[in-house]
């Protein structure tokens, strides 16, 4: 997905909260922004929104010298959303409202305004929401036949309802061969290896580093390893938009998008009602 | 004043604004976006927001073909000021009250999300507010002993709540040549000439304009004609944050601020809380 013209006071507001939360200092608060202003004065209509973001993120860490502004968000995210999944009654979970969990955990980002205490009291009701695009017959079908399954995250907090939705896939397809990926370091509040590592994924999954801090899978940017793994899975499931943003550009049917359509770019490009959740083919 | 933290989304926010309101073409909303991301990756540490600002919304202008997207807006806003001053009982209004009613005209700002419908309901409950700097006292004194005094307007609708306040200064200080300034041409929701005119200025001062769209009073630009008057005039009154962010800079004792500091920066800058009403002599 190439920019929307809406994409460009988005990345400039979040670049607001990376110094707001990342620096006290007005004068580094100062000069992340310009360099902010700087980065983004070379955008260009082919420019995809989650990599020139991660580009300019990266670079008011730097100048603010702040190399992970997130940290203590990601924390209390993955803190409460264990606890809320943990709370959840998994026994007699089936493995489509483990996958719909796995879309209403994806509400969890802090970068478009969430505030991770309404987690639990968010998914009771995001529940009783339908898919507005189903494609999950689908993908449980192709999953039956599929020798490896190569799952994208996105979010921290968000991980603990992938991982419920992993176990229930591991379950329900034990032969599967399943890869999840992190980032390879910190990213606004992206998941990383570490907090895949944490999150105890190794029990179902082997986790893997897309080898880049760049936010979804810019396949020029990611290491040997991960494109290798890449090559090989015979499905990939993509959550978030970062992912999205990165992947609608090669158009790969191996891929299934799972995410909320939260902001108006996304909602145009797949053609839903902003806030619409998806279990969607890419195209 | 100088560029702070937040001015830079800011401007972001509202180039976003003008493109939603100055085309319906999502193709030229995103060629508008992508030329303001451009001219802002031009902004250095002493960028003043006024002028830095202007230069990039009038840059977005040209490229969406917009020449006054605002047009609408400000025509609404006057409509609606002119009704709200016209049922204010004015026969025994005193100066002070006028000031203040000045400076409550003051919110009516598009461009920082006030909407135009909520003027009259707005205007009783802020003449209730106290000014958090009040020099008013000291500028009444000065305009005692001036011979011309210079007003800057800021806004569409609160112009005609600086009519009312300058046919009460008109009243009060007889002998007084008010100049009354109004931009060039069509800035945001700013006043022009045009507007000074037609709200019907001429009956207690003579109109003139900066000599240029930039919003504020950026003196590298302004007219010859205007210069000339600035440079006369014993007494400033510099209505709005734009004629702050350029005036500022200069330091000239003349010049008295009426204001609501909207915005952190300029609540930072004056050395009081957001959103309070000053009538501040210049530091």
């Amino acid at each position: 997905m190439k920019i929307h013209y809406e994409c460009f006071a988005c990345a400039a507001n979040q670049c607001q909260k990376i110094v707001e939360i990342g620096t006290e200092d007005l004068g580094l608060r100062k000069r992340g922004i310009i360099e902010a202003a700087k980065l983004m004065g070379r955008i260009n209509e082919d420019s995809i929104p989650a990599v020139f973001d991660s580009e300019v993120f990266l670079g008011v860490y730097r100048v603010i010298g702040n190399d992970d502004p997130f940290k203590d968000y990601k924390e209390l995210s993955n803190r409460l959303a264990e606890k809320v999944v943990s709370d959840i009654e998994k026994e007699k979970m089936d493995l489509r409202t483990a996958l719909k969990l796995a879309i209403v955990g994806n509400v969890i980002d802090f970068a478009v305004g969430y505030s991770p205490e309404r987690i639990g009291e968010d998914v009771g009701a995001m529940l009783g929401e339908e898919l507005y695009v189903d494609h999950s017959d689908e993908l449980f079908d192709r999953l039956g036949k599929a020798k490896i399954l190569l799952y994208l995250t996105d979010n921290c907090g968000e991980i603990y309802f992938d991982r419920l939705f992993i176990g229930k896939l591991k379950e329900a397809f034990p032969h599967l061969k399943i890869y999840v990926a992190g980032k390879e370091g910190p990213i606004i509040n992206d998941a990383t290896v570490e907090d895949l590592e944490r999150a105890g994924f190794e029990e179902f999954a082997r986790i893997i580093s897309t080898g880049t801090r760049i936010v979804g899978v810019p396949l020029d940017r990611v290491s040997e390893e991960f494109r290798e793994v890449f090559g090989r899975a015979d499905l990939i499931i993509a959550k978030g938009q970062g992912n999205f943003e990165t992947l609608s550009e090669i158009k790969d049917d191996r891929v299934f998008y799972l995410l909320r359509a939260k902001c108006r770019p996304i909602a145009r490009e797949l053609r839903v009602p902003q806030g619409s959740m998806v279990c969607m083919r890419a195209m």
